[in-house]
């Protein structure tokens, strides 16, 4: 199992069919949950997929259609139900922010966490998240209102120490985490040791890209390029491309186009019309544009990106 | 199958759990519907019932708590997203209409049908829908913020007219009314024909009352004097009356009471904590103080609220 997992919580578009959820994600890594977009259901698909409400740091909603935030109120109240602790940061349009803060100050009151809420720029790609190891950006999709898409990108991994080879050249503790980042060892006799003969390669850092909703666009796929795993909406298939270029949305065929362009090594496709009974045809029409892992998403899904194996749906 | 049905489309209480959705019942009478409060995953409750959104004519909302309210903007949206017609009210506290009228702005813009806010008046019993056979009131409830019951009544109905004895006296088309409504024939000769020989009685009048969120309160007991039917909130079992209490709620036995009190036919109960696996047991807590039957709601039930039956759950 790698250090990130995604899991689909909801896959549906606008129009609720009883067979999706309008659209959730959560972004596992390391134990921490971080949720792209929020449809009404969310806080239920959680608890049914067993995701913990106090390991959720961060909320991105990509823009203000209801399909794609209407479940952040009930959310957040049954989050300070449950006395969640800690920072929950929401990422929204500022039109958002206003109306949800007025929301939760009206239902809610106070709340047990602390909540924070961080204004898109829906124009520019900008970071939104920074840390030693691990970067969020926003940048901008083709909707028919201001929409953003969202990177997670994992930084370079420190390689893994060889223990038995680092007591046998008596590396001290202090030195090890330069050798872990790729140093070579001088032993005190001024022989050098080759860093590869004390550790061996740092697990693949790893990066997801979230788009929805959008036309497809070459813009976003030189924004991800090089992206590990693509999430790209596929609302409708080849037979509703008119419709697709009309509502600012992609067909599936497109979606496997963007993925190919990106260059990236796995596409997963969602949104989809209340007019498909069957996402098989959609995937296929992806997978006959793009070499890579094509994954229909559903419910229930959890899809680790590291190997791409699928659990749960 | 009589006039009025009461379908539950969730009876759990704040706290979210896998058994139960939050407050929302739909109150069917000769094919229209009306919903009373709309937690969040109303609009799919529907769907899975088949209840129509264009059947939808009036919405209730008690009290601003998440739980009776955030399913409302997504049900708003989806019946627009249905093209659905006609007009739709939204009865609610002012602070309530504000905000949902703005989210509905901020989302939808125009919709399909003529939406209008009622502004309801939690200090005061005042009838807020009156039609020639039907009347809707709302009344005080006593919880931790402002909230209102709601009393559904249907006026007499006019008697079953016996067609074949009207023809045998020759009832003229134009008297039939009269008649139903309780009048005596008088033939041409003078002969006077008592009305019960023309007519037999008429369907009961139903009635239908809605009390959650509150304390049990005598008072209330006496608005709904009468009522055929009582829904009344039992949060908690004698277990955790002083809970109850505290948190302006009633236990299942205080349900009870307050049906006794009013001379109720029917009790439904409802608005379940999460503490309570088995709601056999506050069925039965009510039950020890009310004679007449008493009914823990579920989702997905419907209660035929002539005759009592319960059918899908």
């Amino acid at each position: 199992m790698s250090d990130m997992r995604l899991h689909i919580l909801g896959c549906g578009s606008a129009v609720p069919t009883p067979r999706h959820n309008p659209s959730c994600q959560v972004l596992e890594r390391r134990g921490e949950l971080m949720m792209i977009d929020c449809g009404e259901g969310a806080q239920s698909m959680m608890r049914r997929m067993r995701l913990r409400y106090n390991r959720l740091r961060h909320i991105f909603i990509s823009h203000l259609h209801g399909d794609h935030c209407f479940g952040l109120p009930g959310l957040l109240s049954t989050m300070a139900l449950h006395e969640a602790g800690g920072t929950v940061t929401v990422h929204i349009l500022r039109e958002g922010a206003d109306l949800f803060a007025r929301m939760m100050e009206q239902f809610c009151g106070p709340v047990s966490y602390r909540l924070e809420w961080d204004i898109l720029d829906p124009a520019e790609r900008r970071v939104i998240v920074d840390r030693d190891d691990f970067t969020v950006e926003s940048f901008p999709l083709y909707h028919r209102v201001a929409c953003c898409g969202f990177l997670f990108r994992e930084k370079a991994k420190p390689r893994h120490l060889l223990g038995d080879m680092a007591n046998f050249y008596g590396v001290p503790h202090y030195r090890r985490q330069e050798i872990r980042m790729g140093a070579d060892f001088v032993m005190p006799d001024g022989t050098v040791i080759p860093n590869d003969r004390l550790t061996r390669e740092a697990d693949p850092a790893l990066s997801y890209a979230y788009c929805s909703d959008t036309m497809a666009a070459k813009r976003v796929a030189k924004v991800v390029e090089g992206v590990d795993t693509l999430y790209h909406e596929a609302t409708y298939g080849d037979d509703n491309a008119a419709l697709a270029r009309k509502r600012g949305h992609s067909t599936a065929r497109q979606a496997g186009e963007i993925a190919a362009m990106a260059g990236a090594r796995r596409l997963v496709i969602g949104h989809y019309s209340k007019r498909y009974n069957d996402e098989e045809q959609l995937r296929r029409e992806a997978a006959s544009v793009f070499a890579g892992q094509v994954i229909a998403a559903n419910e229930g899904m959890t899809i680790d990106l590291g190997n791409g194996d699928i659990a749960g749906a």
